[in-house]
């Protein structure tokens, strides 16, 4: 698998008009390589990956060379006794490479500077974008794996937790169970930090969670995710506890019928903008449109956002294999919010929903 | 405070030959207005802080508006309706500036491209280096009081630890052990990924938590740091369960009063390199210094890495009211590893411990 990835990213140089590629975004790095060391940013890197049409090395500091030997599929790994882009350079010389790719959207000057001070005026460093990101965007058996195997910890905790809620419990606390739940599991750390909110501050659509109590009859929503393998799960569920008002019933069935709609639309050929579009139009003819302020969703793996886009504006264009969010959510300042995400797989003729948590107005 | 913390900026503009400055470096920009908001990279930012002369703002998204306007301070909050980069380059010709400086460090060629596009013709972005790392190394008493709570909570969690330790306990139930507890108690996450590493993987400096029982006899490390207001505590204690074998016992001592030398050494004045060299000559004298295979130290503060950097190269020079790590360690492959590490703030004629924690052989 690893091979296979490495020959798709080949497959792209000629198209970017380079002869060489160094790849240092961690998720583009991870994705070729399958090593899963991280970085901290990208001044403090965990490594440099080389492709050429005939070859794909990791490029790593002492640091972090045992684990790459380790955990690399599909290519060497170098290990660069001083600095990394000096080794770096050497690879540019031996494969006589001219035009060598880096990522705009992650390198940065000082990157740049190290990069074209090793090579000298060998070869011409060049801009190039989305070289790695839409081969990640479908994912292949073993990433949908490692995803569901994600999919199926949040939705453990979820299930978990909802044996245990009582109203007296904080949004930390909640936030504090739910995360102990899926790293005694497996889970590594989390994919985001754990997302709690009730009442007013759940119209705060990333409110982070503080000491309220989640109380009777306050509209509730908990947004979590799992990491397996690097690989994310995304879900959310809103729901009050006690007896809901009939305005939370309304807003609540008319968001869960605004996924329908999206999860309906959902299909290889269909723009993101087109599953933005369903859900939002819906909301739009319940009067609820001006209060569905985020996109739709986004697609799910190694980042918890990437793509594809499903928003307002975004022609992405769904692929058999992609994975995304679907969360439409409405939110009404000094009220609160409601918002219902699944994770999906886009399938030969519509998606599959992954997440299996049931959704439910009151517990 | 945070007014004072814009001042020390705005003196340093036109030693960076610009007029105003582009802050985009997560800790720098925290550091800077006290908004605690966190990126995931470069490209989905919080925000940019723009300085000049006589004025500071942060120009941020929706996303983070509402919390930034709570937080900050010395510094006015702009809501980028649109593009962060377009409000931006507003506020620089409102400015009149035609020099903006940007981190080089942290700054990608999408951030530049986004910005000289907004900007079109009327100013040069102009790349700048450690404008706002070298004020953040010196920490004023906010700072320090926040890593001292920081720090009692790493305390906190090995003296519980070490009350509940068993040689069968793995090295990843460990690890958990001492998150839950620095966490349920205050802790924002946790500085770094806590280390546990025994027998021969404590011979790896970075080592990962698996699943290996602690053991009887096995030298042990942990490394752990806690978080609160975003500042970081750091510390080390090595070990064994039971009784330590001779040689155990001679490189642990060696280790220790090598770290007693660097830290005899610590003063205002001193060099990085000063520091790294009274440890590692110690180690040399004692055949141990090929295993000093790392720094002795480095700043900490809202990064866990920051200046100073106390290694074998390193000509910064301290002074007081810096914070560092002091963490001489030795790692013989198969065998097993020994490092010390204390958090040190340096004092008007040497450094005062900030770290609690009983430094025994053996438990």
């Amino acid at each position: 698998m690893g091979v296979e990835r490495v020959r798709a990213v080949q497959r792209r140089l000629s198209e970017a008009a380079v002869d060489a590629v160094l790849i240092s975004h961690p998720a583009n790095r991870r994705w070729i390589t399958h090593v899963s060391a991280s970085d901290a940013s990208p001044s403090a890197h965990a490594g440099w990956v080389f492709v050429t049409l005939d070859d794909a090395a990791l490029v790593t500091s002492p640091l972090y060379y045992g684990e790459a030997i380790h955990e690399a599929v599909g290519v060497r790994v170098v290990l660069a006794a001083n600095r990394v882009h000096e080794t770096f350079a050497d690879l540019v010389r031996q494969a006589s490479s001219r035009r060598v790719g880096f990522e705009r959207g992650w390198f940065t000057f000082q990157n740049h500077a190290d990069l074209t001070g090793a090579l000298a005026e060998w070869a011409a460093p060049v801009e190039v974008s989305d070289l790695v990101e839409p081969l990640r965007a479908i994912k292949d058996e073993d990433e949908v794996a490692s995803i569901v195997r994600a999919v199926a910890l949040s939705d453990g905790a979820l299930t978990a937790f909802f044996d245990e809620v009582r109203p007296e419990i904080t949004e930390r606390e909640a936030a504090w169970f739910l995360e102990a739940y899926m790293r005694t599991r497996g889970s590594e750390g989390v994919a985001f930090e754990v997302g709690v909110a009730t009442g007013v501050h759940s119209a705060v659509p990333h409110h982070k969670p503080g000491d309220a109590p989640l109380g009777i009859g306050a509209p509730i929503w908990i947004d979590i995710g799992a990491r397996v393998d690097g690989y994310c799960s995304d879900i959310t569920r809103s729901f009050v506890l006690g007896y809901p008002s009939d305005e939370y019933r309304r807003l609540w069935q008319a968001t869960m019928d605004a996924q329908k709609r999206a999860l309906e639309t959902i299909a290889p050929g269909k723009t993101g903008r087109d599953c933005d579009a369903a859900a939002r139009d819906h909301l739009t003819e319940h009067g609820l449109g001006e209060l569905f302020t985020h996109s739709l969703g986004h697609g799910v793996g190694l980042m918890i956002h990437e793509g594809p886009r499903l928003g307002r504006s975004s022609g992405d264009v769904l692929t058999r294999g992609m994975i995304t969010s679907v969360e439409p959510g409405i939110y009404r300042p000094e009220w609160g919010g409601i918002r219902h995400e699944e994770l999906v797989q886009v399938t030969n003729n519509g998606c599959a929903i992954l997440t299996r948590t049931p959704n439910v107005v009151s517990i």
